[in-house]
């Protein structure tokens, strides 16, 4: 595995000698076995090692072990631990993301801190090849372009790195059992765990069996071959950004005629490209919000506006679009998002966290009843599931009743008040309201005596 | 339907106004469908049909029945039908070919015939979208690159249009019942059946129910979006190519400078490309033979050869590579081929197919038995699957015997000549001979009573 370990290294040029490196560890097999194997070559290739380790104060007393664990294990080897304790749970909530996302913001936060510390120049983190088939299937089976099909990279910003990204989680545990490790179990990877867990206990599993048993391998080649063609690409679309954009202030400027000649592919990066620059990320940038700005600049007419997330909009001159950041009053605060099952979902607008999960009616027993759960029938959905608020000619067919009825009727039926009316998250199954959120789930998906699958959809207030 | 159909072929540009259409019909939903939808706008696009069907003999009765059946479908709506009937099977065996190939040539030879007999100018063939999203999948577990991934082309060669690739089967299969046009049961579609129904009956059902219900669209999605990120690497290389290529006869010459500062991505497709001069084609080129190739050229010292397949060769000189066709000597002939569970494999050397499928244990006695076929305890199987001829240093455990032997002793005890030791096809589970095919199977790869899955390999001469 060492011998593997170099290659990786080698082959993407991960670090030189003389390097200082921030390692995180988790304490699980893939983060104990990395340190190892870069305390194993410390010495030829003259490096410095700093392990950092964050406590999330997320399960008590074993994540106290946890820490202990690790601080032992760089005591013993005689690498230098930093151990943080942050609230990872209390820093979520604060600012309005999810734990996963609290987590990875903490954690290299503080790789940051500790690298420019002890002036150190590379952080390595401990993905391996089973992730990243995780990763692609997952992204694929979710929609993704190039960008989400190379999945992990071996190098990010020439700063962090993955060096035990060609190597597979069964090798790691026996290299952990034949040095006699005794890493921790691991815990810490919360990240769609769900979905991850569903994936990796029966997904692939399944494909090994009937398709390929080799598909993490051969997952992993395409990865690979799929990043050189997507950098290629964001090489090309970097250079013809500069051809067609101009940037003033906060305000984008792409010149229609410039933008026409290029290739849809370069298009739609450009595109990208001008709302990361306008928005300063891209997280809530869906593939219809591009093919909707694509549309638009070419037959769009002069004077007309549509609408991003987040307050951003674009507007056609004569011979330009302009993406700006909102100044203008929108009507009404609209909100929506897709619900991924297994994932932890925020609704900011509503200070709430949404999980979605898929159960077997027979396990229906063993989860505690409560107000903030619903249970529907999953075989009943029949097209993608998503949260948004109230939209004009809504219909809702409220639980025990027959026929629907308008979801404004229903309101007022209700006695819920006009300004509460724009801020109740409404489930829907495509066009179609299954619950509306602290009042009534819909008659139309309720759970049978036939119902084999059950949809628990959980909400909760975090303030 | 009718409108998704319309959609489709204008964002493609699928025909003109005038137009000459061909139309493939095998009989079955998706075929029917599109002749029916054609001919409902034939009038509006003043477009003249033609109908091509082909009886492939296979199936005894029934395949008269498809005839028949699309001779009068075809006479009731007034669109002018070719009905050919050709021994596939035949053609198969006699161009070494499988019998999936056998049928997509003689029937793209037939639509060109009739295309130019009644100057046509157009080939519309009915691929949907369920077929869409199979193919990702496969190609996807069996590794692949861009070209794989973004899987059916709308348009190809601007002749062949496939105008219901947006349209689920479900919808074809209701807008046949709407119009009453009781296709044919679908049996045509003979290609890698087996591998196709997993797909179909378990493997997108379960995508759908835990991970995504769109599946098929956010694949059909993800395609389109690869396709034209696909089709601008394509043009970079092509303009690349000529930059980096001298062609003399059928020797090729690559400049090591101009390619050595062409970008890695489009370094890959200069080999590709620069092969199928060479060869003609593409089809036995693998992944490793151009990573192999790009290694080559980088890190080959001058004067070394490498072997491709099909007696194709590169041959390093001081400031190039070559690619030459092999007038050399060979020293022996070697064949390899990956087994693909499913499908059915040529063995040209041998002349015989072979194919592997795996089944329940508890369904092998609805299996008829025979020489020609071998049962293997599936979940033994450590690597993948292929099938070759001899290498120097192999060696076989033979059913009966503890403990391996060399495989060149166990020719001797089983007195075969040397001569016929060279064309002994050999099934491989990676680097172990698991089957020595026409005297022994391996005693490591036996069915036992703990057995499960059992792998069914049937290897038929068909000369």
């Amino acid at each position: 595995m060492l011998e593997k370990f170099i290659r990786t290294v080698k082959r993407h040029n991960m670090f030189q000698k003389g390097d200082g490196i921030v390692v995180g560890v988790s304490g699980g097999p893939d983060s104990i076995a990395l340190l190892h194997l870069f305390w194993r070559i410390r010495e030829e290739y003259d490096l410095k090692l700093y392990a950092v380790h964050l406590n999330h104060q997320f399960r008590g007393e074993e994540a106290d072990e946890d820490a202990d664990y690790v601080r032992r294990f760089c005591e013993n080897i005689g690498v230098k631990a930093f151990i943080f304790s942050k609230n990872v749970s209390l820093y979520s909530k604060e600012k309005g993301i999810t734990f996963e996302e609290a987590g990875r913001e903490i954690r290299y936060g503080l790789f940051d801190e500790v690298m420019k510390k002890m002036n150190a120049n590379k952080i390595a983190v401990a993905q391996n090849m089973d992730d990243q088939a995780e990763t692609v299937l997952m992204r694929l089976m979710r929609g993704t372009g190039l960008e989400g099909l190379s999945a992990i990279d071996y190098v990010r910003d020439e700063k962090i790195i993955r060096p035990i990204l060609d190597i597979r989680r069964k090798e790691i545990e026996d290299y952990c059992n034949e040095y006699n490790l005794k890493p921790r179990i691991d815990k810490t990877n919360l990240e769609a765990v769900y979905t991850r867990n569903r994936i990796r206990l029966e997904l692939i599993p399944y494909i090994e069996k009937y398709f390929n048993k080799n598909i993490k391998e051969t997952l992993s080649r395409t990865t690979n071959i799929i990043r050189e063609d997507k950098d290629f690409l964001n090489i090309a679309a970097k250079k013809a950004y500069h051809q067609v954009v101009i940037k003033n202030n906060s305000d984008i400027r792409i010149n229609k005629k410039a933008f026409e000649e290029k290739h849809p592919a370069i298009q739609r990066r450009i595109l990208r490209e001008a709302i990361n620059q306008s928005m300063g990320e891209l997280k809530d940038v869906q593939h219809k919000h591009i093919e909707k700005l694509l549309d638009f600049i070419k037959y769009g007419s002069v004077g007309r506006e549509i609408h991003l997330p987040k307050g951003i909009y674009a507007v056609l001159d004569y011979d330009a679009m302009m993406i700006k950041k909102g100044k203008r009053k929108i009507e009404r605060d609209e909100f929506e998002y897709n619900i991924n099952i297994g994932e932890t979902l925020n609704i900011k607008e509503d200070k709430a966290f949404l999980k979605a999960v898929v159960i077997d009616r027979k396990d229906i027993k063993n989860i505690s009843k409560g107000q903030d759960k619903k249970y529907f029938d999953f075989d009943k959905i029949k097209s993608h599931l998503i949260v948004r608020n109230r939209r004009n000619g809504d219909r809702f067919t409220p639980f025990g009743m027959k026929g629907s009825k308008k979801l404004k009727d229903f309101f007022i039926d209700e006695k819920i008040s006009r300004e509460e009316r724009d801020k109740i998250p409404l489930v829907c199954d495509g066009e179609e309201i299954i619950w509306v959120i602290g009042h009534r789930m819909s008659e139309n998906y309720k759970v049978e005596k036939e119902t084999k699958n059950v949809l628990v959809i959980i909400y909760k207030k975090y303030s």
